[in-house]
């Protein structure tokens, strides 16, 4: 009874865009308690979508598609299934009726988009044009759109369809850690996988934070085991629920009272980025400066020329500056501040790209340090991602744990 | 002739990591004018992957794959793939004394991690300890490792590799479009791809933005029928080569010599972290201000009290007051603004989830709108990003092609 992802489209194959749908579809399957067992990328071709999707009936139970749905020339994951099942297209009067209704009667893909296969479970599309559907045969197949929002609003309909088969259920338990490396976590994973047979532990490092995943059908069993992990990892553990460490700032934030302000240099906002990502943002962060140039440190932070002039910007005493000013002109308990070399360029002996010093202000102290990178990192994008992360993960540790930061 | 990815991993299948690397390997391939033609997600399990590894095999002249060679107990796919090509693992020495050179003698991994298939071609991992490799049969074969910046720093071997395979090369071109629909541009793009035989076009929208590509085998009619769209939707193209709309920005600021700034609420310092995400951002970007609470508004950007009590923060007056005070505080030529209600919450019968005032500061002259959602947004996400991006095309369209924004 297996269960298969076939994302659409030959933007996929050209990487142009990257594939979220397919984890999307993926983590709300699991939180019904179903695994997919494979996801195949297929191009806008007639042939060889047709040959990919008989391959996937060949081999799977349900089959969940995504992408090639619209009304343009490209499209054709409809017809195609419509074909596979041999079933013709129908055109449906409530589908066209709601489409008038919402888009106008005059829209031109009203009728195009009116036509679904006969013998289909209609699952409505309330965000877009093309409706998705579901279709019984030796397998079962569940068409859906490609574009991101309007695929997401049908995964509850995908789900409650698998959830009435009575499919074998999968329980998952995750947890995340940060500051620490895989090696130092595995060897312990390892034991405990071979002292639970039927369990399976997965790791996932990225810059700064480690995912383990624990896969099994035994509930019990795998918070248990969860458990003992979050002890014996206990102050580098800071969900057990999402991987965005910010989150885990913010809900301390609330659950203190507490408010939080940002200064960034280096970092250009995405430290701002990610806390107002999340719902409620507001309720303990109160914004900050991207104090990009010189001059917005001073004009905005207050940094001194004096010390952007003897220590330079990207310096111990600036930082600390800035974060002095970040939560002096937000009014905020807490500060965070950054501000180094991201490169490719505007590195010197000196101060090599990859000097980042970062700050954190409490109600009673500054700390700040240097991010500390493994090797000479090589990209922009790392140096910005992880000078992040590490400053929020040592924040929260200080915060949550009473670690002290940067040491 | 086909080449396909498999990318392993059940962080992948279960939808925890997002699969950003497909999308590395085949922009990469691309540009050295080869097609993708499937991509895999298979777990980490050793019947499975042997399985879809040798179905690979069967489909496939070149295969790709990323994720599994770690020192870890989950990572399988260095043995599997020894073990169906026949070949044993050998200890490298080389490997060995690089892995020891970098992390030190005593580092654990490196008995580990410097066995590789015997026969196999060696690619260095400059950055992490796992080796990639190549290795030959019924199916050339390139293991890389799954952290993203050690697999994309293997893939110069991987296209020098199938470059002197001399496969037939594909040609392609991109056209970027701003704030025009999929339906304006398509029955346009089919009647071309009708005309020019062997030219395929394919159409991608996100959120007020569209890419369009053009792929086929003969470069010059490529050219010139992108030249052609080009000219019919003028006004609406921002790139032949970036999809990211500020790099366009980017580009004029720095050509015509002047600067920029922002002042962001809803958006959170997205914009910020948008323009600095690319290098020498510095050039003309002076950084801004993540005003998300009131007090931030009037402490940093000069918005009176007045101005907040009578319209409130998402107001035509606030913002219009926003990028005044952004471009004073920052001594920018050019600003932007952001302020709105993102949700889910916060949103009021007068002011729904969704409103969300943006304004553009020229040296002359101030412009603000509100951003038009087609239908009620429902999330968070789409809101900031695609008002970041409204403003952003908004902005591009006026500076380059003096089209009036928020009409």
């Amino acid at each position: 009874m297996s269960i298969e992802i076939l994302s659409i489209g030959n933007e996929l194959l050209s990487g142009h865009t990257v594939n979220t749908n397919a984890s999307v579809i993926a983590q709300a399957l699991l939180k019904a308690g179903l695994i997919v067992d494979r996801v195949t990328y297929l191009p806008d071709n007639v042939e060889r979508l047709t040959r990919g999707i008989e391959e996937a009936i060949e081999r799977s139970s349900f089959i969940i598609t995504s992408g090639g749905l619209g009304p343009t020339g490209d499209d054709l994951t409809r017809e195609i299934v419509a074909k596979i099942y041999g079933t013709p297209l129908e055109y449906d009067e409530e589908i066209a009726r709601d489409l008038s209704k919402r888009f106008g009667a005059h829209h031109k893909g009203i009728q195009d988009q009116s036509m679904v296969p006969k013998g289909a479970k209609v699952i409505q599309n309330t965000l877009g044009t093309a409706p998705g559907f579901i279709l019984e045969g030796k397998a079962a197949i569940f068409v859906l759109p490609g574009v991101p929002s309007q695929m997401e609003s049908m995964l509850p309909s995908v789900c409650s369809y698998l959830e009435s088969k009575a499919l074998k259920k999968h329980r998952s338990e995750t947890l995340y850690l940060c500051l620490i490396s895989e090696q130092e976590v595995d060897p312990y994973l390892r034991e405990l996988e071979s002292r639970h047979p039927g369990l399976q532990i997965g790791i996932c490092p990225s810059y700064g934070t480690l995912s383990v995943y624990f896969q099994g059908e035994d509930g019990k069993v795998l918070r248990k085991v969860r458990d003992e992990v979050e002890k014996k990892f206990q102050d580098h553990v800071y969900s057990t629920l999402d991987k965005q460490i910010e989150l885990s700032v913010h809900q301390w934030m609330v659950r203190h009272g507490k408010t939080c302000s940002s200064a960034e240099s280096c970092t250009g906002g995405i430290l701002a980025a990610r806390f107002t990502e999340h719902p409620g943002a507001s309720d303990y962060f109160l914004g900050g400066v991207v104090s990009y140039s010189n001059h917005l440190k001073e004009s905005a932070l207050g940094v001194s020329s004096k010390t952007l002039e003897t220590f330079g910007a990207v310096s111990r005493e600036t930082v600390e500056e800035m974060v002095k000013g970040a939560c002096k002109v937000a009014g905020a308990d807490y500060g965070l501040a950054t501000s180094g070399i991201a490169g490719p360029t505007g590195g010197t002996e000196e101060k090599p790209v990859g000097t980042v010093w970062v700050a954190m202000k409490t109600p009673e102290k500054i700390f700040s340090g240097l991010v500390p990178f493994k090797s000479p990192p090589k990209s922009r994008a790392l140096i910005i991602d992880y000078s992040a992360t590490y400053l929020l993960a040592s924040f929260y540790r200080y915060i949550n744990y009473n670690i002290e930061p940067f040491a």
